[in-house]
């Protein structure tokens, strides 16, 4: 197996594009790669190429980009994760976890019961560290697609635009999917709501995943989120707020046949 | 929520029972309960009760058993995890996250390419280590039920076993489905080598699920596997090898609509 990095500069074979500075460092540091190695490279946009290594120096690495490969197949349905921000660092792993299961895209939500801001989310850098770190996970999965992260946001402000979007293609089925806990834990069943193997959608061409924080959704978010998307629980089961991302992922490929 | 803890000794309501020394710790040093006050029990064996604390000392938490709860329904396929020992703690990881998904036994297997010897991981507590991590994951996932962790075996052992089942039980959808890379990456396809979405089989009252090392499977292994095991793929994806475990195990699940 050829080493495989980031190359975000590579647009179509011939080109000659510089890595980003931390694949640099890997490729020369850590793999103490030459001038003539062959490497695989992907542009975090879809393309992969063969690609042999032009130059190194003690900060840069310059790469020959070669013929397209066949990059690994991307999941039919594009699943935007809007995750809320857990705490400490388990959004780390979430971000990990979502880029290997196939998600499009990773939206950071901040909800009532979220224990950060949104000002503090944005302000702190996160976002770049996420970014590099779904960097890496395409890069150990081998997807040549590297999901983006999209600016934070409210989760009143994801739901007002996916209602609106709703409202704007009503022929879709629902643009978003809420996972919620099973109501029998909370009283009356709320309009919508349906386990996974409920769902007798064909799988849409893309949804939007909406997950909560440890302490779950409060009345009122349940009421928004009704609005606008589709309630789905995971049964009885109780997952731990880390883990509930990939748990749904892959529940939700398998359910639509992607795997 | 009452604070709920594992009581194996209690059968039946009436019973007065001491709880085992971690959870009698639990109650005492770390929630500071005294006798008379309310808790949730359960058995380990699907039994959940009410339950009074009756005494408490330094090192005993006696409680007296009340009405029983309905459990946490289990998932209607009992599935057996056989898992790889994979390195360092992960294997830690892997049961807590296959006792939150519902597994009904783990099956901790010794490959060829594991890094570690059956002598080991049999002389090394870690199987003391898991059961101990299973009564905690049952605790935080709410299942009344607490998965057995098996005698490690080797591979070669487990899939003689399934083989001789799968002969005396032909009836039987096949009784064990392991997992592997599909074959694309490996050469001409297994016979049976199927991804989740194509098995058509209704739902099996049991299967063993097998998920191999950071390493994978070797040739030989393979072989013996498809002939005692359906071969399965996750598609084209590139999982770690400690995600494996939560990743099958909620995929199969939604494929049988347990969710």
């Amino acid at each position: 197996m050829l080493p495989r990095f980031f190359a975000p500069g590579a647009g179509q074979t011939g080109d000659i594009t510089d890595l980003p500075g931390d694949e640099a460092q890997h490729l020369t540091r850590v793999l103490r790669l030459k001038a003539g190695a062959p490497v695989r490279i992907f542009n975090g946009r879809g393309m992969e190429f063969d690609a042999v290594v032009e130059s190194v120096t003690k900060t840069r690495a310059t790469v020959t980009v070669g013929p397209a490969r066949a990059p690994a197949p991307e999941p039919r349905v594009a699943v935007t994760l809007a995750q809320a921000v857990l705490k400490g660092d388990k959004m780390d792993d979430v971000v990990r976890d979502a880029v290997m299961m196939g998600a499009a895209a990773i939206q950071p939500i901040v909800t009532t019961r979220s224990e950060v801001t949104l000002a503090t989310v944005s302000r702190s850098g996160r976002v770049e560290r996420w970014e590099r770190i779904a960097i890496a996970a395409a890069k150990q999965s081998g997807r040549a697609t590297v999901p983006a992260i999209l600016e934070p946001r409210t989760f009143a402000d994801l739901v007002g635009a996916l209602g609106h979007a709703a409202l704007s293609r009503p022929a879709l089925p629902g643009p978003g999917l809420m996972l919620v806990e099973p109501s029998a834990a909370r009283g009356p069943s709320m309009p919508g709501e349906s386990t996974l193997g409920e769902m007798t959608d064909p799988p849409p061409r893309e949804t939007t995943l909406v997950i909560g924080p440890e302490g779950g959704w409060d009345a009122e978010e349940l009421d928004r989120g009704a609005a606008a998307c589709r309630l789905v629980t995971l049964g009885g089961r109780t997952i731990r707020a880390d883990a509930m991302a990939i748990v749904a992922l892959a529940a939700l490929f398998a359910h639509w046949k992607e795997f």
